[in-house]
């Protein structure tokens, strides 16, 4: 049952539809695109936005520029996924003349300017490596190529489901009917390839029929929280309440929240934690009232190289981030602005990790 | 030296100027009211806000009344304070004519209408209740009970920037040169006769020479430390650098913040302390990274028949500050929103309470 999986990014009748991420929760549309410079600029301009989203995205974003150069008015692959039927591709009508280096070309060059979008964004250059991988190998013919590569972007899609599902899974066997959970950002299938990592162990936990509830912080500067995590919660029908990210520690010390549950942009051999700004402030009040706070990432967000917090670089961002909202100056032009993208949780704050294949607990040890 | 003191609140020939601070920091403007109902209106849109501001309000808005009924193009009533010439009233021209009682029945109805503008601003009923003790008082004429109020307004002003010099002295015993200081909300000129409390401290150090620079807290739902600290810090000449609540504690494990300050709704007996929502949460921080954390308020906040912050009610505020921002929504339409307007930091948390006395500090013991 695939009921709670967004139609985040799919590939139907030779175009990528997205869910435009940035006129939500307006308005939810989904764009249709049939250019690579169309899904380039979909990435630049955040309409989709998320670590593994944006994976799912290139991978797709190259079967694209396959149809825009041979497509005309018909089309060739279409993948049916994550919906009550199952998993469906195919290609179909693809010019026989075409050669396998020619097809190999146009994927190189749409490789590399979907990669140029976000040149930071781990996830989508290790896609667009994994699809490489694939049009770089031997091929009967350009057909074979096709169905391989259209295989194997499916592929990434239902293997982060696949992922975000078993995470979701660890995850709901600690939540309890009745229980209420604070997240910071968003984590949810928006930011996936439709299901989510710490909203996916809320949404897990609430298919498995238990009464869960969602206090979202709106998670300046960008308010992904209020804008995207309250609108999922309410497709999926989970209760939400938004607050203000100061008003986190007053909220915990009325007892009424179970659990804090995050997600994480990058984990460290000993379990210090990277994540959006203002997780760390979120894990010190949880910690005071003794109020669990769990991580919840893919097992691909370790980095076991990595031996504590001290060696993840911190981003600066830019300071209009802070100095304005919607269009709006909120303080003096010109004002300092002090705007990291993240923030470094210490691992003795972190009462669990939650992956894919276990919920990890104190002392960690991801170490090679 | 009076030159740190804003003209936040002002009674000048007869008319009440005020900086209008629902403009700020787009736009510096003075406006200057003549009539009741425009004093009402301005309290009432928060063009001035912050309760000893709204207790200077009140008073004059007292004067403005008078100049209202029997002024025409002259004006009566002049108040120069806080310049560096020192204080001077004055009142002039007044009709002969007029009886003590209906100077009295006119300063009345003024009294209520402006008491009714924000029932529940005690320095605003505080304010006027002064006012009235003074105008129900014997008087030989109504000039003379008209100079009585003037002075009476003239002293709720001068005692409280006076509160505010001797607090901003205490508490600049606690910087040295060099030191960054973090806030939340505002608490400078804008919020009091002109000098400011939490903030004064920070001027009041920047005046006797030492090099100290402020960390601003944005303080959503409303900003007040994106929009008014920062331009009162640009203003006075302290670097000041604005940040989103929920990065506080990333600063503060930075070791670049030399203390915390923030000011206080309600002191209780045993020091537990209520003020503007997100406070709680950056003295939780502060506690982590151990950065003092000092509370700065006027004896009259503390309020002894108050055991501890259990006894503090906490005001659940309108949804829609936390649903929007600048008329834009930020969240889905009438999605929950937990929005009370402040927090209580138990005692345990205060490294020192600063007064216009003293710096107190723990255990505090304020009980009658």
């Amino acid at each position: 049952m695939d009921t709670l999986i967004l139609p985040t990014v799919r590939l139907r009748r030779g175009r990528l539809r997205l869910i435009d991420q940035t006129l939500l929760p307006g308005r939810y549309e989904v764009i249709s695109l049939g250019t690579v410079e169309g899904v380039c600029e979909a990435i630049k301009s955040l309409r989709v936005r998320g670590a593994p989203a944006l994976g799912v995205t290139g991978a797709y974003g190259l079967l694209v520029a396959v149809e825009e150069r041979w497509g005309g008015d018909g089309h060739f692959v279409d993948a049916v996924i994550d919906e009550t039927d199952g998993r469906d591709e195919c290609i179909d009508g693809f010019p026989a003349d075409v050669s396998v280096e020619l097809l190999r070309a146009v994927l190189r060059d749409a490789a590399v300017q979907i990669g140029a979008t976000r040149p930071t964004a781990v996830n989508l250059s290790w896609a667009l490596k994994r699809m490489a991988k694939v049009f770089d190998a031997d091929h009967a013919d350009a057909r074979a190529l096709l169905r391989a590569l259209l295989g194997e972007a499916v592929a990434i899609h239902t293997e982060d489901i696949d992922m975000c599902r078993r995470l979701g899974a660890n995850g709901a066997e600690l939540l309890s009917s009745g229980d209420a959970v604070i997240t910071h950002c968003n984590t949810g299938g928006l930011a996936t390839g439709g299901f989510g990592t710490a909203l996916g162990v809320v949404f897990a936990a609430h298919e498995a029929g238990k009464r869960v509830a969602v206090f979202a912080d709106e998670t300046r500067p960008l308010l992904q929280g209020a804008r995207l995590t309250a609108w999922e919660c309410k497709q999926v029908g989970v209760p939400v309440t938004v607050l203000v990210d100061g008003a986190a520690a007053s909220l915990l010390a009325t007892g009424k929240v179970a659990c804090a549950i995050t997600g994480a942009d990058r984990i460290a051999a000993n379990g210090d934690t990277a994540n959006k700004i203002g997780t760390l402030q979120l894990a010190i009040a949880a910690r005071r009232y003794g109020v669990p706070f769990y991580v919840a990432a893919p097992t691909s967000t370790i980095d076991p190289a990595i031996p504590n917090g001290n060696h993840i670089p911190i981003e600066q961002r830019d300071a209009d981030e802070v100095r304005a909202f919607a269009g709006r100056a909120t303080t003096p032009e010109d004002v300092d602005a002090y705007n990291p993208a993240f923030d470094v949780t210490p691992a003795d704050l972190v009462s669990g990790i939650i992956t894919e294949d276990a919920v990890h607990y104190p002392p960690y040890e991801f170490g090679p």
